[in-house]
């Protein structure tokens, strides 16, 4: 019966965890991206958590899977995506835990109420403007291109979202890194930790993850790189270890 | 005769590309750090390049043997150490291409004048304030706590001291990376480049390199990780040459 939940051109991809999510693979399909932040995000037992853009629902399924987090939100602004988020909520029977709303994250602040999550995640997207873009997958240009709401939209929501001490979790861009910083900073979210994503050891990195707390003192941890592939095709041990995880 | 040049406390290293530096191994001896920044830094033929808290000279002198600059000066506020780093500089017979002129880096823009140089470059002292310590080595304290300057002085100098795309080379410690962002970006020198350097791959940074460019966009690269070692005592290739091109 949970079959009925699935439009035709969807399809239902196995997290290998005892999970599902809902897929149109025309639109925007979440990425590893979106999997390390869950790795990377430290939730504690009963806290409630907000994922801001939140697409597929991914990041929220997730975090339920392998967090003892009370409640989690995923806030989405488009109303078809919000909808089929909402289905792999209830494909996975967690509607108790995970509440798919849609709106914008401009008004999340406005939405939920001020410090009214002890945690709020974020996987947005990482391009600057749209670079007139006229993509007519308009699902896959607001989930990668700054078109619906920028980076400081997102830091400017989280500020007022969290209370003293609340964390943020993000992942982003390396070229972005410096304005990253200088934007939590402003807002008062101060980065504590940070890792890199490098696809292998002995390239650039193609990520960051990083945690920010509001209100913390100015000090940041930098962890050990995080290594995406031992050779072409075979992932590394941590990336196994945080796919097993979920 | 150039054994005049060092006294009885002092020892003479091979820095093995046909340079010396003196140094008192009571006092602050260069570090790793030092060499690593001069093995970042891109230097362009002809260009004017000082170095704030030159200690022992390491870095013009490294900078003169590796580069086609024209001119290097070393500001030092310690006077036995600048006159040591002097006596380094006659030592090599760079009397032409590298000055050591005793002065606070506090004082730095006013020294030497807005916009006099191509190419500012910096070992800070790492660690904040001084912890009420009593470090009976003054030089050692001096060279390692902000007594004498803060992260932000030294950005403040620099700022005043480059034309507009002028460069700035730093090495510091990763756990302030949020604060040098902030400060760089807040006196418009915009971070361009950065590499993190781990003692070994799988473990957590403990040097930054970093280039800021004055007046610079918002974009910043960074490379793969820089790793000292293979295994334990043995140097990776990529450090054996930095080591051997200086």
């Amino acid at each position: 019966m949970t079959e009925d939940l699935v439009r035709n051109n969807e399809r239902v991809d196995d997290l290998q965890n005892g999970y599902y999510i809902i897929q149109d693979p025309g639109k925007f399909c979440f990425g590893m991206d979106a999997v390390l932040l869950t790795g990377f995000a430290r939730i504690r037992k009963g806290e409630r958590i907000l994922d801001l853009g939140t697409g597929t629902g991914i990041i929220p399924i997730l975090l339920s899977a392998r967090t003892e987090g009370r409640e989690f939100v995923g806030l989405e602004i488009q109303e078809e995506c919000a909808k089929m988020a909402d289905r792999s909520v209830r494909y996975n029977h967690l509607e108790d835990r995970v509440k798919i709303v849609c709106g914008d994250i401009r008004e999340a602040a406005d939405i939920f109420g001020a410090a009214s999550f002890d945690v709020v995640t974020c996987n947005p997207p990482y391009m600057i403007g749209n670079h007139g873009l006229q993509n007519p997958d308009r699902p896959k240009a607001v989930a990668r291109h700054e078109i619906l709401c920028t980076l400081e939209d997102v830091v400017r929501q989280t500020a007022r979202l969290l209370p003293d001490r609340g964390r943020f979790y993000m992942v982003h861009r390396p070229f972005r890194l410096a304005e990253i910083m200088n934007t939590l900073i402003r807002y008062q979210l101060e980065p504590k930790r940070m890792q890199l994503v490098h696809p292998f050891i002995d390239r650039e990195p193609n990520m960051i993850l990083i945690e920010a707390v509001k209100g913390g003192n100015s000090r940041i941890q930098v962890e050990r790189p995080l290594v995406v592939y031992e050779k072409p095709g075979r992932y590394t041990r941590d990336i196994l270890e945080i796919y097993k995880m979920v």
